[in-house]
């Protein structure tokens, strides 16, 4: 998701310093006018804001506090009055003790998880759900407005990252739950294409029905997005749950079923893909 | 449901002879100019095409081929050629069944379950999903187009309620779905408005978080449609389920929240009440 965020920025006019663990996105984002940072830390020294992008918590973890000594960590290049703003897909739980660390530090730190995908990244067209203070939000508005469509303010340090595991658990209610429903007609041998066609214009109504359930009906589950990032996102929501005492009953039983599915070889389908884990369950197995 | 849907037939110009275990509706319609049938059978009697709306599979089967004696069942009174049109949700395995007896009376049968609620019945809009046979839905299309915006025929005889199960068990996932978010987000803290505003316009959304996350946010279980009626929908979903042999481990787990709603005496809230069962689970009990 880094690089088309990045070039968006050196569109919009900014000068953008890069780094990434892989150097082949950082000689794109050079060649299209960008910097090489050289490292975490190398990336901070020459920034106002530090903007990440990163798979899981233990990931934003160590490219910001790093405590291994090769890390050069982003910590290190901070300076009092920057800000970090964290785009990854991560705990909320772990997101309020790095934003309190960097507090220490005098730096201020944003949670502003993305929705909408590869697409939304390239076209700026992503929704940030962003936690933390509002008058940090207010000085970064300007760059994330760049970046997405809808920058919404969620609450405190973290909130973001609970929106986005809200947003997770709607999603996963109804890729499991349009699953269910499509196989259902499958077996008991209706038109799936008429039931998809009556029902999503009422109460069941829902993104999924309308952006994935034909492909779904034809068997076709091509990402979109990886049902290994829906897998660990629920994790990260179970968890939190856990920590909150939020009972989540369909969502453990959902991030059991994409679990099934990575552990069957398709963490890199599509999310909708989970009704593969179904189809398994009626006895339909390809081998 | 059966009143205002027999008055918007009134009120298109047909004769409505109307029959209910109740009396005050019988009597409402003949004050409306339509007339008392006395009994099931003295409907079909005097009806070119007989149309029923009842709660559950059993009711269905009393009243169309009732084997007590002091039925009076429609199927005494049907004629060679004439239509019964079921508005009921009830089984689709039962509903073929029925459809094979009056097939054998030479009888034409179509499953046409309904959506969209008592105010979809009132201002004619339900969403109506039809099984049967397509020629016998082309000749009722006239009067199904009275009482419904959107009238879809999704195959044979019983995919009609196969579509409405579907329809159900996508519903249910939203209705648990959203409430596990919202509880989580009140849990951790969240500006809970903010969320649903923030998760609404992307994937996650649906007509469950457009239409009822800012009143269930509020604690407002008003109903709406009966938790009740939806959990007898997600028994009627899971026992076709059985048949088929399409497996539902989502649908299966709603059944029980929502089974748990109606033991506490809950079932007259609104479907989105489930979010009290969630609560509960949470350990916020009023008591």
């Amino acid at each position: 998701m880094g690089l088309p965020m990045a070039k968006n920025l050196l569109d919009a006019g900014y000068q953008v310093v890069g780094y990434n663990r892989s150097e082949a996105p950082v000689e794109e984002l050079v060649e299209d006018g960008g910097e090489d940072g050289g490292s975490p830390a190398g990336v901070a020294e020459r920034s106002d804001v530090v903007l990440l992008c990163l798979p899981d918590s233990p990931d934003v973890e160590n490219v910001v506090l790093g405590e291994s000594e090769e890390a050069e960590p982003v910590i290190d290049g901070l300076s009092k009055g920057m800000t970090l703003v964290d785009h990854s897909t991560i705990s909320p739980t772990v997101t309020e003790g790095i934003a309190e660390r960097l507090e220490e530090a005098g730096v201020a730190m944003l949670d502003a998880p993305i929705s909408g995908g590869e697409e939304g990244a390239i076209e700026g067209t992503l929704s940030i759900m962003v936690g933390g203070r509002e008058a940090v939000l207010d000085e970064q508005m300007d760059v994330l407005e760049v970046l997405g469509g809808t920058v919404t303010h969620c609450g405190p340090s973290g909130a973001g990252q609970t929106t986005k595991a809200c947003n997770q658990i709607v999603v996963a209610a109804q890729m499991v739950g349009v699953s269910e429903a499509l196989v259902f007609a499958q077996q008991a041998g209706a038109d799936v294409e008429a039931v998809v066609e009556a029902i999503s214009g009422g109460a069941a109504g829902c993104w999924t029905l309308d952006n994935r359930a034909p492909a779904m009906a034809d068997g076709d589950f091509d990402p979109g997005f990886f049902a290994e990032y829906q897998y660990k996102d629920l994790r990260i929501a179970t968890d939190a749950g856990e920590a909150f005492g939020a009972p989540m009953p369909q969502t453990a039983l959902a991030h059991e079923l994409y679990k099934t599915m990575v552990q069957n070889g398709m963490g890199r389908d599509d999310n909708s893909g989970v009704m593969q884990v179904i189809r398994m369950m009626a006895g339909d197995r390809e081998d």
